[in-house]
């Protein structure tokens, strides 16, 4: 991190002006596990949004898109347990019932309330129990982390940061925390992310950069090339440090996109780190590639080959597997020209493979982190992709999930 | 099968004229595990074929594309062991020198003889070895089934077929046999198929016939969305039976491309039902697409998804991951329109779960086959897929390859 930011804990009540709580309400069989949990501000927020792509988004997700139209929110219900997708009218009305709670419990204007929920598809929510959980639910400034940990499902654990940095010559802060380990093909992944600032951002831009932080952050993890239906990722903007409005033309804009892209870069790959059964965290940097999207393309293609992900789960650098998960990814290549590594040990050079020693390639596998360079001599095209190993713990956490 | 088709056996040998003999000769780390297979035709056939789309497709796929250009051939060599791929300029070579050997063994012109290759990407062939083993292949009328095996990788067993049925009176046969478990999401898969016959066939109507029904057989399988750069399916007309030439005004030419279709979707679906790891045949069915090629991609998503592919090795209907896998499949739908079906179980109506019998969904996912349909209510478009579970196999088969 640069000096420019200094890490602060609390996550997304870090920024002033925010609280959260969370309660055990019993929508997870688990009845000890938190499941549901709210973040809300002090005063309205403008608010930026990015969701699935999914034809089959679900009831939280469409609820979301409808009330973000003006671009200004208060709070948000998350639950956990149930995606409260492919549910029809009944569970829109769900998500609708949902934020009321929220409003009449807060005091807020009900169209300020959004949700998200996380879990199974396709069953009812048990909307008694979230009614009643919501009178519960006790809100805080200290809260933020239990906020984190609640919104979990499949995680091994709470993925969370927040920086505290300078605008201005005010001091401000920007939280956030994720959810998300399978199902992970962003656009966005089976992910949740919820990020806070009390800076004053201009609607339009802060859409534009959250816009373009998620292409490049969330959007390039992947878990198992699984695109899921509640896709959620809101940045809320409450305005309580008082600086001018942020926009393209703000001198200090740079700052607080930069502290974005930390926020968001650091989320996005400890949601790969944590992919279901993980052991090992995958980093793919293409360059060279005709132009960027060809170097997405690539990228994203070594992360999503379930073929390379066993080889990098057994440590074995089998570097064909990339050959081939390159030659497939659609991006523009010549045969004679690209150069492959593992770690700093080149296994292919101008297409073919060279004499490395398999005992340096072997231990340039052998971490818990394990970095793959692909240059295509072609042009000027980066990009940077996460992911992980394909191990038994994935098949044993999907083998057996709704049981 | 219908009653115009009756199975034979010996496979590629099956139609008159065609021969086949293989060998160990040391290529597999293995040395008795038979590597090495010749087939051939006792005079030179019209032939077709299509290959991988792969960006770095293997020197055996480039020497047969230049070499069907003008649709004559004789014979074909084919190695497991070693795909000949990122060889660069000496692989190339290699793969030239392979079909010389073939060519002064059998006293062939060396531009009629094809190569394929298959196995670890990224090491040069032992040319020498190969050299020696041609030299000790004696084929024979009755090798068709031993040619089969000799082509496999990490298949459990082969998969061969030979039909034998009438046009214009006469007999002819049509024999195919594939390789293929791993690396599969053809475009072709990792999959080898070489198909024969002794009717006389018109080199164009041959070409469009055999990519058509590989659009709609290889190209609908899939073990774990990874495509190789390998991926060959040829077809071999010697012409020996003597019908008048079949192209599209031939009144019989429907029998011929009904066998066609018969051999390649069933060499398909052994394909699928073998996949690395595999406990479960997956046959997915889309009807009610706006169009095919929305058919199509619904189809294969639901085939490629592995946390669906996870829930089927589990015999868990936990439906919602078709619900997923449906709606980040780009196809078009409508959320309360779509019916899903495990077998007879209807799970979903109009988008939303049924209330069915959690036992009776189970027993639908219980056996060998498991069968996904999908209405979605939208048009006429539809389309087959197959694929398989994702099982600790697949993990143990792909985590230590090259060791």
């Amino acid at each position: 991190m640069t000096e420019l930011f200094r890490e602060v804990d609390n996550c997304v009540t870090a920024p002033q002006g925010f609280r959260a709580g969370t309660v055990a309400c019993g929508i997870k069989s688990d009845a000890s596990s938190k499941d549901l949990a709210i973040l809300a501000s002090y005063v309205p927020c403008v608010t930026a949004g990015t969701f699935t792509t999914s034809g089959t988004a679900a009831a939280p997700v469409l609820l979301c898109q409808e009330r973000l139209k003006d671009g200004r929110t208060q709070a948000i219900i998350v639950n956990s347990g149930n995606a409260n997708c492919a549910t029809g009218d009944p569970g829109l009305l769900n998500a609708y019932c949902m934020t009321e709670f929220v409003a009449t419990h807060l005091h807020l204007e009900n169209e300020l309330v959004l949700c998200s929920s996380t879990g199974i598809i396709g069953r009812q929510l048990p909307i008694e129990k979230i009614a009643a959980g919501v009178k519960q639910i006790e809100l805080s400034r200290e809260q933020g982390n239990a906020f984190s940990e609640a919104i979990m499902t499949t995680d091994t654990h709470p993925k969370r940061i927040a920086l505290e940095f300078e605008l201005e010559g005010r001091t401000v802060r920007l939280g956030g925390c994720t959810k998300g380990a399978g199902m992970i093909y962003p656009n966005m992944a089976t992910m949740l992310c919820y990020l806070t600032t009390d800076a004053v951002l201009e609607h339009e831009w802060m859409q534009n950069e959250l816009r373009a932080a998620v292409a490049d952050t969330f959007n390039m993890i992947s878990v198992d090339g699984d695109m899921s239906t509640n896709d959620t990722c809101l940045l809320f903007a409450n305005g309580l440090a008082g600086n001018t409005p942020l926009n393209a033309l703000h001198p200090e804009a740079e700052t607080f996109r930069k502290a974005l892209r930390h926020v968001m870069e650091y989320l996005a790959i400890e949601m790969a780190r944590d992919g279901e059964g993980a052991t090992k965290l995958m980093t793919v940097l293409v360059r060279g590639a005709l132009n960027k999207a060809d170097a997405v393309k690539a990228a994203r293609a070594i992360t999503l080959s379930p073929i390379w992900q066993c080889a990098l789960a057994g440590g074995d650098p089998n570097w064909g597997r990339i050959v081939a998960a390159l030659g497939a990814s659609g991006c523009a290549l010549q045969a004679d020209r690209y150069d492959i590594f593992i770690g700093d040990v080149q296994v292919t050079r101008q297409g073919i493979g060279t004499e490395y020693e398999q005992e340096q390639a072997r231990a340039a596998m052998a971490g818990s982190e394990v970095t793959i360079t692909i240059d295509l001599h072609l042009g000027e095209g980066q990009a940077t992709a996460w992911g992980c190993d394909l191990t038994h713990g994935y098949i044993d956490e999907n083998t057996l999930y709704t049981r």
